[in-house]
């Protein structure tokens, strides 16, 4: 990732620690809400908003490496709001400059050669981190917002009139439990892999290893009983935690080091993630090539080398035993045919 | 490793590549024989021998993080040897100056600093490269071998009468195989792990991994049906295998990228690797923080914040289920309680 510091743009600056060689995640930058603020509470979008939820109006610049990212792409496959909001991806590589569009990869908006390009078409004077999800209004020509768990929020509830599925992840009676999952997964396990991978002393590596592996114990053992996280309705807290788990035996546990114990190991987690890797439209999502080149070849702090490890014989479209527990995907996911999603 | 060039000592000279990115292993220097050549063709010592086997003159320098000392180590143990020969250690990590002593782990014969000043004091113009195993004579003070497939055939036949346990591990009749299975786990399996993590180009590292998980799955396959690698007996084939899959889970699947499987999900091999662990003599042998230390924190130019990781759930000591094949470990090795070996 690169960051514009004093006028440079200085490369890796996410990829910092702080004194205690501990990984600091800096904030996002752009918080405002298709709908309305009060979206995030599960309010129906105002119309007169600044940012109103309509049909062809957003764009989503996503890579398909990056897990936070992949939140946003998810939820709107699992909609079916790829007619509604489009979106593109960024080269899985990230350099010198950052994450950057090419030939393969163009920028169908402005055909920018970087995303901070996009940054800067928002804001001349902006300095923060250029990260991945950027949900941008083509008719302000701004961001609205960059933050994942929001922007999962309001493809959730502002867009979903709107949406070619019946498909609520954040429903009523479930939500104060969604948003505490979303809360407890995010520093052990989300953060977590990463806080471990760029741990700068061994003292922060061991301690953000102990409360990873101490959290998918915890989660290992509540899906035996449980379908999914929050019991036997999907959530968006499934597509927090799918899209970490997903990359954990290619990258995490590699790269990240984040050895103890590889996902395909845990028989719960892992016949979870096979689950929702099958739900229509989820595996289109997930590009394995991606998020092994991205990870290995843009960290050259953690890989000099660079190598693309083989990675693991394992196989997501495997069988799940999940059918066992009680609850499923919703109905209207199984009754539709899976579409692709760019 | 260092190595003198020039009549500088360079570090990492050990881990060379050639122009294609391969791993380019250097020979050893010293390759003289206790009891005379015919000892490597299974012939009894011969008294008159420049290096005549006696008890109490030779002296092992090995370092137990390395899989080629530990083969050394582990042939002594199974052969009861500890009171014969003479064993050190070097400190784990290894840093600018090579393997080298310390307060913990002193040279015992002359208290130098480095391992590499027992190599100038067996020859004072020695340009090679510092290794372990190191077999040195203590009457004529000097390197006799530093190869360990060599010394391990030292141990096995040249000190033959002196062990304390009737172990025959190049028994006759499976001489033959028993070279041919020592060179075909040598390139893929033992060299392998080491040309994977030290590629220097994708193409290498491709090439590595694939000769080894070739070869692992092969060896998976005849594990089914042999109780050890040369059938119903054990062999110096055996310590071989052993001390790179006993490394394997911790250090290369993840430090060298040899993710694609670990040990201990190959059936065979893991019940095999947990029983040799168990061999009486054979667990002190293994000393896995050691292990872990010197890999993570001696190569940079693999793991720049040297972390050492959590490392796998996984017990050598649990019951293998080896005992339903036909053969086993030699009755005087069963005989005997374990003794530690340094």
């Amino acid at each position: 990732m690169n960051m514009l510091v004093d006028g440079e743009w200085r490369t890796n600056a996410y990829e910092s620690t702080n004194d205690d060689g501990e990984f600091d995640r800096q904030e996002t930058s752009f918080r405002r809400w298709v709908g309305g603020e009060d979206v995030r509470d599960g309010a129906a979008p105002d119309p007169d908003a600044e940012f109103p939820a309509e049909a062809g109006r957003y764009h989503l610049y996503i890579c398909r490496a990056c897990p936070w990212a992949h939140r946003a792409a998810m939820t709107r496959a699992l909609k079916g709001l790829e007619d509604v909001v489009s979106l593109s991806l960024v080269e899985p590589v990230r350099i010198d400059d950052g994450w950057e569009f090419s030939e393969e990869y163009p920028d169908p908006l402005y055909d920018e050669p970087y995303l901070r390009d996009i940054y800067t078409r928002a804001d001349a004077d902006f300095t923060g981190r250029v990260t991945v999800p950027v949900l941008w209004d083509k008719e302000a020509e701004t961001i609205v917002n960059n933050e994942s768990r929001e922007i999962m929020r309001m493809l959730n509830v502002a867009f979903d009139s709107l949406a070619e599925r019946d498909v609520d992840l954040w429903p009523e009676g479930r939500r104060d439990e969604v948003e505490e999952l979303l809360d407890d997964i995010y520093e052990p396990i989300n953060n977590g892999v990463y806080r471990a991978g760029f741990a700068g002393s061994q003292e922060a590596y061991d301690e953000a290893v102990s409360d990873l592996f101490d959290a998918l114990d915890r989660y290992e053992e509540r899906l035996e009983e449980n379908r999914y996280l929050a019991g036997d309705v999907l959530t968006e807290a499934d597509i927090a935690m799918f899209v970490t788990l997903v990359r954990f035996d290619h990258v995490y546990h590699t790269h990240f080091k984040c050895n103890r114990r590889a996902i395909h190991e845990y028989p719960n987690l892992w016949n979870y993630t096979k689950e929702l890797y099958q739900l229509p439209g989820v595996a289109q999502t997930v590009n394995l090539q991606h998020i092994v080149d991205h990870y290995y070849q843009s960290h050259g702090d953690i890989n000099p080398a660079r190598l693309v490890p083989t990675g693991p014989d394992i196989d997501f479209a495997e069988p799940h035993n999940r059918d066992r527990l009680a609850g499923g995907p919703p109905d209207s996911l199984l009754d539709t045919a899976a579409t692709a999603d760019d």
